[in-house]
């Protein structure tokens, strides 16, 4: 295992402790952390809900979702015991002032430890818990809270819950997670520019031709319809997970990697993105939709069916070019591409550098693609650089594709651990570096609002895709219209 | 199988027809090229020498011969018959020209084809065997002749050949052969730079820290003690096999990779190498001699037993610092050694970059080790980029070397051929880009001569170094004093 310490004690109090996240991953990612030994005996997991259950209750069901969602080579029963053991459950109701009190009597037996409030219920409710929090003085100095997205749906909303929570937490004790940052091939993302002294002279628009940035899932909403319907694929995946792998891909280097640094320059690059007009989104900027279609051989749902809503004109799928207006960037395209149902889960980083100036080679065969540099975020992490070389042979010169592979876990023979994992103690130790700042959120919303806009105003529907395709045609075209294509080769 | 094309026909003269070379290299490549219906009907191999043989037991020993040195999966007695008939034996004292009468009949049975003298004999009959082959009418504008190494002990020497040599044949007849640059690997280094856009940007001073070029032997002088003890490592391998890698390495692209301008651009590099003065040859270059040993388990004796030459102090080790004069490497010292009787039989190149200039991961563990490229010659062809990447865990940012890996034989399931098969190949077509001109060798004996004065000069022996061993410790003092280490971690 790899090497871990003890964080400090503290309570950790997760409203929505009975909802999907944190059954699925929160309290899985806990487990694994005292697993480890990373909790300190006395550090208390109270779950916050208004489900009528009671502790004892709580810790059974939780018995048997941990079965569920931990993988069986971690559990052991011991370990779960112990863990058990930390969970609390409360009733309360967030908006109901009249319910803090048990709450408030059990984080008052010790006042002076770390508390961590992780909102992992509707954004609507982060104004108001933070108004009860601070009401029955359960905020002190070394409090903090963790936001999960969506931070609203457009900058205005965004703007309402960060001003109501700045009014009882101070910046700096404020988590907003976008799990992304905790994956360990994101992380890598910055080691990997910022270890190495190989990258950075290439690393710029003298060498790069273009860059591309995939996130695909194979799932469909499922049982997330409602909500997703009134949200999207720009809000629920560009605003934040992709722009923020670009923010990481396109940043100047920090003098170091710590907190605020790191934040400083995603937000240049957020502020560097050029302003998308109507215009602009009309052409730069697709939105599909998936219908039914095949996904391993099964037959799956369209996305109105999944979301109820004959009508619905919520994008599943978006692809867009951006572009980062600075030295290093400027004419050099970031596509992006998100989608829904599509032919398979993966999620990739592809630096896509100039050709070669000149062929050097008269009469070869074959001919030097261009490199690629590929970094592999889901589902294996990796990173493969694709070259030319010489194929063998005693005659001639015959040029083909090679590449130079890395596979982190055959690299390490350690497992990655889950985003949550790290991001959870991030919290804990009170380092923000992985977390998004105030004015990083609202940076993004601030590019991403003008295309929302635009597809508000547009009188077309969100191009149709098959369920298991690799999206519209117009996401295609997108990329094509300027002599690229998306990487399509990197089946694993 | 790579594809291949025939070559045109020709008779294929072999001077020193029953040596070493010819047995174990240049028979076996031409049964391999005739195995891959590279060679027309009727093309003939003429061997010429002072044996006592005729046709029939040549061919017969040759038989014999093949089945020793072709691969078992590579043999095949159809094609072994048809290349047996092929082959001619012809008594002939290359000095005694009324011996030469045999070969002029046999060759004039078709004047009209390509010759190909092979010189694999001893160089001081290089202007001989030329002369009488002209005095016989044997030499014509599609005549080429292809001289084995050594050209010369020294630049006087090689000069001498090279004048008499070229009293009857053009220079664009002349192949001065050096296997290395035949090798799979060492042409793929021309690909590897110039058919790519990533390396260019990188290979230069500014990215650079060093270059190391390693080619170590396990094998001892064995039989060949005797000429070897008036060659020594410097002559040998430095001169030649070294140099030509070092140029690979550091000359620029040149506009097209073809005849004259990869050895225009070689040549460049050898005229930049800065001079050894005595005292520079005495603090950058080490001489080294091998004494007896143990080689993987077994006793092995020393040289001066092998040499039978108790006082013999020809180097069987060389290591020392050549400096690149030039825009692209001033200051980038690149560091040879080659040796006999090393630990193990390894060949590579390594190009260290810089280090990054500036730690940026505070309270990280581990360090980010400078990133190298190393290509492997041999045993193995590869190539390997050694990075820092972060090693998985949840907290805290730990840096551990990783390596992006690439395997010639598993990328492209292809065996590489022999270096002799593509160059015997080469001469027929009369393709010279892989042969050195006149002016590269004499270059190479320019600088290397100092090194060799200074050695004759000096009071010192090779420091001895145990059969078996990596070489003397003066070869790691010498890289070590500038704050630098042989990479010895590459071990496949």
């Amino acid at each position: 295992m790899s090497t871990t310490s003890p964080v400090a004690p503290c309570d950790f109090v997760v409203f929505g402790g009975t909802g999907d996240l944190t059954v699925r991953k929160l309290l899985p990612a806990l487990y694994l952390r005292d697993r480890d030994d990373q909790l300190p005996t006395d550090t208390r997991i109270i779950a916050v809900s208004r489900s009528g259950l009671d502790t004892a209750g709580y810790r059974d069901k939780m018995r048997g979702e941990l079965g569920r969602f931990v993988a069986t080579e971690s559990l052991d029963e011991a370990v779960l015991d112990r863990f058990l053991r930390r969970l609390e459950f409360v009733y309360l109701d967030a908006t109901d002032h009249s319910t803090w009190e048990p709450l408030t009597t059990l984080l008052q037996e010790d006042a002076d430890r770390i508390r961590v409030y992780y909102l992992a219920c509707a954004p609507r409710l982060f104004g108001p818990i933070s108004e009860n929090l601070a009401a029955h003085g359960l905020v002190d100095r070394s409090s903090r809270v963790v936001l999960e997205k969506p931070i609203g749906h457009d900058l205005a909303s965004a703007r309402e819950i960060n001003d109501a929570v700045g009014q009882v937490f101070e910046e700096s004790q404020i988590f907003r997670i976008d799990h992304y940052l905790g994956k360990e091939s994101v992380q890598n993302l910055l080691v990997t520019r910022f270890a190495n002294s190989v990258l950075e002279p290439l690393w710029n628009s003298t060498c790069i031709d273009h860059v591309q940035i995939t996130v695909s899932e194979e799932l469909g909403v499922g049982a997330r319809g409602e909500y997703y319907d009134t949200s999207g694929a720009l809000r629920d995946m560009i605003q934040n997970h992709l722009l923020q792998v670009l923010c990481l891909v396109a940043m100047e280097p920090p003098t170091y990697v710590d907190r605020e640094s790191v934040r400083d320059e995603k937000l240049k690059v957020l502020q560097a993105l050029k302003p998308m007009t109507t215009e602009d989104a009309e052409r730069d900027a697709v939105a599909g939709q998936y219908g039914p279609g095949l996904v391993n051989g099964a037959a799956v749902p369209g996305y109105k069916e999944e979301a109820n809503n004959p009508d619905s004109r919520t994008e599943t799928f978006v692809a867009l070019k951006a572009e980062v207006r600075n030295w290093r960037w400027a004419g050099v395209p970031f596509y992006l591409r998100t989608g829904k149902r599509m032919e398979r889960r993966h999620s990739e980083v592809v630096i896509a550098f100039k050709p070669v100036p000149h062929p050097m080679f008269p009469g070869s065969q074959g001919t030097s693609e261009p490199n690629r540099l590929v970094i592999q975020l889901q589902p294996k992490e990796g990173m493969r650089l694709h070259m030319t070389a010489k194929e063998p042979g005693p005659g001639g010169i015959r040029l083909r594709p090679v590449s130079l592979d890395l596979n982190y876990t055959e690299a390490f023979q350690l497992p990655s651990p889950d985003a949550y994992e790290r991001l959870l103690m991030d919290v804990v130790r009170g380092n923000p570096t992985l977390f998004m700042r105030r004015d990083e959120v609202e940076a993004a919303w601030t590019w991403v609002e003008p295309i929302l806009n635009s597809w508000a105003g547009s009188e077309r529907a969100p191009r149709r895709y098959p369920a298991g395709t690799d999206g519209p045609s117009d996401a295609a075209t997108l990329i094509e219209r300027d002599g690229r294509t998306w990487n399509e080769g990197a089946h694993p």
